[in-house]
């Protein structure tokens, strides 16, 4: 029987029909890692290698496993989280298909071979680290939240490192920053190829996008995907949201 | 009475209830001018400065002017439609707030003192010119498409000389070219602060984007706004369109 600690408990991933270990004191996955998980454009066939860069309790890793059967890397800098990722791994019985490593992605590069990866997967910490932040730095959610460990640039520049040409990095980050992510892939020769804005309902702001970078990707023919609403007007999960939670109803 | 010559007509920007005209043979707007025009945050009072690259037949000028008070320059390569532009201006009693200048943007420095321009609107040729794109440069059609006489950098070349800081340039393009936009403005200072894509139905990915840069801004905080659709899926035009179309009703 797999191992639980205090504060630990099973949820479901009710599509895939995986279980994953979730921790209120340290780790739950957010909608971004299901979003991120069925944005991105994965072949079922097995010679290919996946990396998932910050891989917290390896919700991606899971998600993943159930569109290909290639195998998965996770990277995730906190042993604890990391461990939980594993259990999660062995109780699902996907020990041969996914890897968890307990690693800063900064040395992602001493993992495995340049130009030797097929498709990156990273739902990162969003917020920058200003001065005037004032964190713990030992505390697992800043470091999930806060780019304490990592920026935004040691994505592109590992992704840029192992990513074979034509090689996919996906990403979930805020609309906020998406100068920012377009010019760092951009010097990576990380080329923006597929985006899709995240709405939490009709007529608000978008609160979340999604991103698809080619390496050596031709800088025409971007493609703005159609809007994703999470909710309806009434608060509830829209139908597409419903999808990706619950699955095909 | 105002003068038309072959091919040309009026049409009426009906909520700003002015005439424009136009001329099938040279240049006729499109949705497109109407959605930076509505895009467009201009203050009514009237000590500024705002200034229209490539201007066509003024259509974005005249729609400016319901706006504000402000005096408002357009600035077009082509005489002959030029001279379209000011014949409307005269029509619609506008010559104290519209100048239209004959000019290449790429002139603009010497028109207007440097920072000295509060807004800048532009609704440019969209597409690149390669080597096999063979396009007659004669052709009044294909200087208003193609990027003939002009490059997306002369924009934000100019952009940045003209601009006082702070100020506020308004571009409509194609999604395809939004790594190229943000990349280029950044590099002249020039930072996108809000982003609105225009998808023509749902369901479709978007077809054209708006955008507006801050001279001197900060690169945080960027807003999305909510998708607007110029279609309903039975292929009649939304209501947000027939709002910019035909005004309230």
């Amino acid at each position: 029987m797999t191992q639980l600690y205090s504060n630990e408990r099973f949820d479901r991933l009710i599509p895939q029909q995986l279980d994953i270990i979730q921790s209120t004191g340290a780790f739950t996955f957010s909608i971004d890692a299901l979003l991120l998980g069925n944005f991105a454009r994965i072949r079922p066939k097995k010679r290919q290698l996946i990396v998932d860069f910050c891989s917290g309790n390896g919700v991606l890793p899971l998600l993943l496993s159930d569109k290909t059967e290639a195998p998965i890397h996770g990277i995730e800098l906190q042993e604890e989280v990391a461990d939980m990722a594993r259990r999660s791994v062995q109780h699902n019985h996907l020990d041969d298909q996914i890897t968890i490593h307990t690693a800063n992605i900064q040395t992602a590069n001493k993992l495995f071979a340049k130009d030797a990866v097929d498709v990156i997967t990273c739902n990162p910490p969003y917020f920058k680290l200003y001065e005037e932040s004032r964190l713990n730095p030992n505390d697992k959610k800043a470091l999930a939240r806060h780019e304490i460990a990592m920026t935004l640039e040691d994505i592109f520049i590992q992704a840029k490192y192992l990513l074979r040409g034509k090689g996919k990095l996906y990403l979930v980050h805020r609309p906020e920053r998406l100068s920012e992510l377009i010019v760092a892939g951009k010097s990576r020769q990380l080329i923006l190829k597929r985006l899709q804005f995240i709405y939490p309902k009709p007529g608000e702001p978008a609160k979340t996008v999604l991103l698809e970078f080619m390496k050596n990707g031709q800088d025409k023919g971007l493609i703005v995907l159609p809007p994703f609403y999470t909710q309806t007007v009434d608060d509830n999960y829209s139908e597409e949201a419903r999808h990706i939670i619950y699955g095909q109803e």
